[in-house]
This record gives structure tokens, sequence and C-alpha cells, in this order.
């Protein structure tokens, strides 16, 4: 058994998509939420900035005393947790691995769109996932540089959405996949919209789901899981003060965000 | 006289527009431009990142032996300028002094919008210029964290843009401003559209023009014209291949960009 926390850090909002799957998974895991507001967006940064803007935030967590660190977001997961993993003394997941070995359990699977920042799919980090597990997949990526900022603005239900939306997913539509890996946590918030554009066939693949499925498993198999019937602590730490953050975190998990913290680090 | 060109750096292709003013104040003078797409968007990174990015650019085109200096970026402008320019031996000149200049000395401007990207805003930059030089002038800021990634995305004329575009000016609009700072140098792309939306009432200001007007005036006063009557040599640099760069710089500067290097610097 351990008490101590679990760590989650995302560039904003995006990573709250993953905090909400992942206390409906273990309910009983206190967690601390770190939203690099400040530096936010992380999609279009170099690898090199993103490397060391995740190595700033996992020595932040750290600190307070995390067991284990979920990297929330798309961007830092593809860039960075290859460089990062091995070289601190606690587990480090990011969203990528649980959502491909859960992809790779289900049958009818073999022709996967990625929607993702234009740093993720510049890295190919999907698609080279999806070939280990998947040799067969056929996988068709589209940078969507705009979802993110557009998620951030709160404009996730009006007709800028529907039309940005429509733009970004032609490109499936044309190719008929039959699945769609939403590759950065900010478009969870979307996924109503993209449902409804791509129509019912499509699987639309949401990343904080499956982080939540492996973390149960990992915490049971290194055996860290916290105390059964714990009242769960929730903090969260924001880098710059973002009125949307909390917005959308009074939607997203109402009544959880009463312990908010505006720090520089 | 001096023969050296002039550099100019932006992040990505909103430099352009400030590029195809000065070549029309200027048509003898050659230009060394260096658009810094890898690391495009700057609008939403911090300070510190800004100015270690904008002594990059400035040492880079000091070693291609320039003469002068433009920051052809309003972020870049907003958050590093005072922070490097002393530190040079040649001048650097950014897009904000030269434009409240010339409002300062136009009448009936009392009342003025500016848009421009989160960082600028939030350095207020340009309102602090303006009150320096029009204490009774009022200020309308807005910012529009969508509309350069929009313009890079080639998205300047289509009914996303129109939509975005309504919503942002909206304030403006409320507020009946007088005249509206184009605070980012993508944001020429969208003169057209801005100006539909906002009516011919309002004066909007492109900052290219005025940065060109100030500089015909600068390299006079410090005697570093070029040779009159010369055939002027444009070459480019890119961080980062960029097909919209190459295409809206065959629009706004039909012919020029035929000298284009792809080069991490």
């Amino acid at each position: 058994m351990d008490d101590r926390p679990i760590g989650i850090f995302d560039s904003g909002i995006g990573g709250l998509t993953v905090f909400s799957e992942i206390i409906k998974a273990l309910p009983s895991e206190n967690i601390i939420y770190l939203g690099d507001t400040k530096q936010f967006p992380y999609g279009n940064k170099s690898k090199k900035t993103i490397i060391d803007i995740t190595k700033e935030n996992i020595n932040f967590l750290i600190k307070k005393n995390v067991k284990l660190i979920v990297i929330a977001c798309g961007t830092a997961t593809s860039q960075a947790l290859e460089e990062v993993k091995d070289k601190y003394n606690i587990p480090i997941i990011g969203i990528i691995k649980p959502t491909v070995m859960y992809l790779a359990k289900e049958k009818n699977i073999r022709k996967i769109g990625i929607m993702a920042t234009a740093g993720t799919i510049r890295s190919n980090s999907w698609e080279k996932e999806i070939k280990k597990l998947m040799p067969n997949a056929k996988v068709i990526n589209k940078a969507c540089p705009l979802l993110a900022p557009m998620v951030e603005e709160g404009w996730t239900d009006n007709e800028i959405a529907r039309l940005v939306i429509k733009e970004y997913v032609k490109v499936f539509k044309e190719e008929t996949v039959d699945s769609l890996i939403l590759g950065c946590t900010h478009y969870p918030l979307l996924k109503n919209l993209i449902q409804e554009e791509l129509g019912n066939k499509v699987k639309i693949i949401d990343t904080g789901k499956q982080v939540g499925k492996f973390l149960e498993e990992l915490l049971h198999k290194e055996k860290i899981n916290g105390k059964p019937k714990n009242i769960p602590n929730y903090k969260f730490y924001l880098t710059e003060i973002e009125e949307g953050f909390i917005k959308v975190a009074n939607n997203l998990i109402p009544n959880t965000i009463d312990n908010i913290n505006f720090s520089k680090k």
C-alpha cells in the first residue's frame, strides 16, 4: 500500500479529461494535478523545449511526493516520455502506450485515424507504437493546430468549432477510417461534435479511459494502491491564472476543484 | 552609404506583411528574412523564451552581416525588444513604436482597439506606448489566440475565418472604437474580413506601412542607405519547411521568393 498521491500534468485543461477518467477508475487515490497554463500550447514547441518543460513538471510533482506520474498530454508523451521515463525512480506513464494496448485487443480495428497537434504528428509516435502491436493496421495522420487553442478559448460547442472540425475530419471520411484516436487530451471536449461529423460507425477513442484502466492494473502490479475507501484529496496547481481552466473543470468534474493553487511552481 | 542588407525576422509568415511594405518604401535595399517557422507560434510562449528566441534570431542575422534588424513580430517586439535593443551595435527596431508615432500624429484617433496574441496583450506594451504619446486615448485590448494559427493554416478567406473574426471584433463594435491596430503581423492577411466585419468607419492600422516609413527616415538619419537604384537581393531562411509560407509569399510578393534556404540556422 502506498498513500502518496498520483501526479498528473498537462499544458492546460486537456489533462482534466484524463483526470476525470482516472478518478472514475481509481476513486480512492489522492491526486496532484499540475496545469502548466503559462506555457500552453505545447503543440508546436520544439522537442528540446518539450523535454525541458516535461522535466520541470516532473521535478515539481516529485517534490510534492507523488508515487507515480501521468503525462496527460499527447505532445509531451510523444516528444519527451522516452527521454525521461527511466531517469526517475517512480513510474512515469503517458497516454500513447495504454491506448494502443487497448486498440490491439479490439477486433475490427484496421484503419485508424489520428488527430493530434503538429508536434505530435511530426514525431510519428502514435504510428510507431501502433505498428509495433498492429503491423497490418493502416494509419491516417492529421495535424490539427487550431483545436487545442479553440478548446482553451471555450469554443467547444459553437458554429466555429463545428466548421473547424468538419475541415479537419474531411480526410478521415475520405479514407473511411474505422476508428479515430483523439491524440491530444484537449480533444475529448470536442468528442460529441467530432462524432456527429464522422457518423456513428467510426469508433472514437478517448485516451483518458484507457489510461485509467492501465493505471488500475499498474498500481495493483506494483503494489502501490492507496488505502481502500480513502476519501481522496485532490490538489490543483496552475502556472498561470486561467478562468477557462476553472470553468472547464467545473463542468467536467463538478465539486472537485475547491483546492486550487496559483503558483509559478 | 551602406550596402549591407536589412535583416527581418518573424515566427512565420506574418513578417511577410512587413517585408512587403518595406520593399515598397525602400525598393533598393537588400534584405535577409528569417522565418522561425519551427518555433511558431510565439504568441503564448513565456517572456523568457521569447527573449531567448529573439537573441538567437538576432545573432543569426548579425552573422549574415546585416546593418539593421526589424523585429517583424508583435509578440517578440512586445516581450523582448526592450531587453535586447541596446545589447548590439546595430539598430534594432520593432513594430510598436513606429506605429504609435504615426497614430499620435493623426487627428480624430481617440479610442483605439488592439488585436494581438495573448502574450502581447498580457505585456500591455501597446497601451504603455500609446499612453506615452497620447495620454488621453482610450485603449480596448483583445487577445486573439486563434488568429495567427488560422493564418498559418491558410484560412484567411473562408467561413471559419469570418466567424472567428466576428467573435473577436465584437468588443470593438460594442465600444465603438475609431481605429484598430493589427498588433500581430499575421493579421494584415485578414484585413479585408476585419474591415468588412467592423464597417468602413473604423480605421485599420497595419503596422507594416508605418515600419516602412520609419525605416526610410532611420536609414537617412543614420546615413546607412544602400546604393540608389540597386537591384535588390532578397534571401529567405526558414527554420522548418513550410508549404504555407511559400504559398502566402507568392500571393503577397509575387516573383520575389526564388531564393529560399531551409536551414536550422
